[in-house]
């Protein structure tokens, strides 16, 4: 060993695009690993900047700002999707991008997502793409009249969602002519699961057990730990979140939702190629979270096997259900964790609990 | 409860003295709750302004700085003692500075600790005051030759510190002209603890269970939880230190050490206002940490009981044993931190390890 791993973090500085709650909590694990970071973020008011040694607070598309980044990282990771795809082949020319910009390339567009998920062989929800309005009608006849049409691109908790039922669609017309749609079938399914694959530099995966989530209106309320499904299903839901991740060329982490419908067969619903929402029950039920895992492969640390000291029931704290944390605080095997965003405001991910049992 | 808990924390800042790894532990908590952070350290290469919102890297004396940091911070504390108590005052009169300056004015001099302490009839080794070489003989001889002489300020890890045996004095007669020095007695102990207390603004005690110190050259290189003394020697530890914290006017969180002799009395060794090292173990072991329980009183929110789930064996990481590290990453009851230090310096506290059991 020689000490190579310490040499790998000494006087090391990651860089994270995105200054919300998951660069927050990638810029603690590395702190605590004792990496700097750098974080970029447009927003002056970002979470993630209270745990920054450098600051670099620009537009993304800012090349004198992103040559600043590159010249402060020795590596590169994101907090989320949405970071034009220019900007991250000028990094990756002067840098290395962790977990990689492919899967960044499909999770940025739910049509080519979908696309390259079934060309795996892996089930999804049937889905059409929309190019105009009269495609929304003649996909809706093969859907029997219920879907959900989604923008491709810049969507996330649910923004961007339109659920339709009985043929009736949206008022959206003019939306539908200026931006590109998908339009996807409803599926049917008995539980949401995640599961959260971190890819080492050798090849190998290390895969966290499933978790179980509940969303309402596309915004993710509850995970819970471990799943209640059976080990057959667990096993068949890694295989297919192992070999999703590795055909994404990931190295670093990935969160993969899942449905499983009442025959237990598992429909691939989404894919964030970070550290995922679902999977902050890591950071108190396990011995390495989901965001130390993420620095650990980025400065080629080991990890060792993952160890799960609790079950765990993480709860999203959203404008609405703020007030649950003021009870929270009173109990004891409550953690809490309060992101210090500027406003409180609706569907808003203000924190999250994790209950420990 | 109508939300008075959320609105104490909402866009609020905690001003911490001191930005070495305490003050790092600290803010990093501060921020998991949502609090941001306002770090005063001299030293540019602070570890903890890796964890904080605004840094005033200065002198602890520059008023204009001073008059900043009050500015910038809701509340204020400190990771270390020697902070000069007239900046301390100036803070004082201008904010609020937890865990308070009373126990500070205490820790900073060995002589007036040693008798404050006895005065509250809580044994201390034997001590006397040192004026000039001439008084450390005549101290020797009631000592029967062996003892330690110490600075009585500014000593910390075994730093100004001095074993005397067999009336061999070491050649320091121009310091102990010029300083001020102590001497003591050397206790013969069967176990040195430390006890944490927690004190609320209401005045209720919270006191973690002792923990089990293992010392060289004055520097402390593990601490055992929980500690192997009996249940009885635990709960006069435990009342000592509550007695010991609430004479020193505590609101925060005091960390004391003790010595166990072999009839199991207890003696007190040194009394710390603020987190300490062997209190590390809380961060993993238990539900509320150390310095989570610090910024919960600062900032008026409460502490549940507090649980304890598993043994834990912490270990320090300095300069001789640094590449222990490496090891310890690929161990999975291990979780590593590492400060982030600029240079790697024997007898320098570089990082630790908490090992679960």
């Amino acid at each position: 060993m020689k000490n190579n791993v310490i040499k790998n973090i000494t006087n090391k500085t990651l860089g994270i695009l995105g200054g919300g709650q998951l660069g927050k909590m990638i810029a603690i694990e590395a702190s605590r690993l004792g990496i700097k970071t750098c974080i970029f973020d447009p927003n002056k008011n970002s979470p993630a900047f209270q745990n920054a040694n450098i600051i670099i607070n620009s537009d993304y598309t800012n090349k004198k700002a992103l040559r600043q980044f590159v010249k402060c990282s020795d590596k590169i990771t994101y907090e989320f999707e949405n970071i034009p795809l220019e900007s991250l082949n000028f990094l990756e020319k002067n840098s290395q991008i962790f977990p990689g910009i492919k899967a960044l390339k499909y999770s940025q567009d739910r049509l080519l997502e979908k696309e390259f998920i079934s060309n795996l062989g892996i089930s999804v929800a049937p889905f059409y793409q929309i190019k105009n309005y009269v495609d929304v009608k003649g996909a809706l006849e093969k859907l029997k009249g219920t879907a959900i049409l989604k923008t491709r691109k810049f969507g996330y908790d649910g923004k961007g969602q339109h659920t339709i039922k009985r043929y009736r669609i949206p008022n959206i017309k003019n939306n539908i002519e200026k931006n590109k749609y998908i339009i996807e079938g409803i599926i049917k399914f008995k539980k949401e699961i995640s599961v959260i694959v971190v890819i080492k530099k050798d090849g190998s995966a290390i895969c966290y057990e499933p978790s179980e989530n509940k969303h309402i209106n596309g915004i993710l309320r509850e995970t819970a730990f471990p799943a209640k499904i059976s080990i057959k299903t667990k096993n068949k839901a890694k295989a297919i979140a192992v070999k999703l991740a590795r055909s994404l060329n990931i190295i670093g982490i990935i969160a993969i939702e899942m449905f499983v419908d009442k025959s237990n067969e598992i429909i691939v619903n989404e894919v964030a190629p970070r550290p995922h929402n679902s999977g902050h029950w890591t950071m108190d039920a396990c011995n390495v979270s989901q965001f130390e895992a993420l620095v650990r492969v980025i400065f080629d640390m080991p990890i060792p096997n993952i160890k799960y000291y609790h079950n765990c029931k993480m709860i999203n704290i959203l404008g609405e259900n703020y007030n649950v944390l003021e009870k929270s605080l009173y109990k004891k095997n409550h953690k809490v964790y309060i992101y210090g965003k500027d406003k409180i405001k609706e569907d808003r991910k203000l924190g999250h609990i994790n209950i420990l049992f």
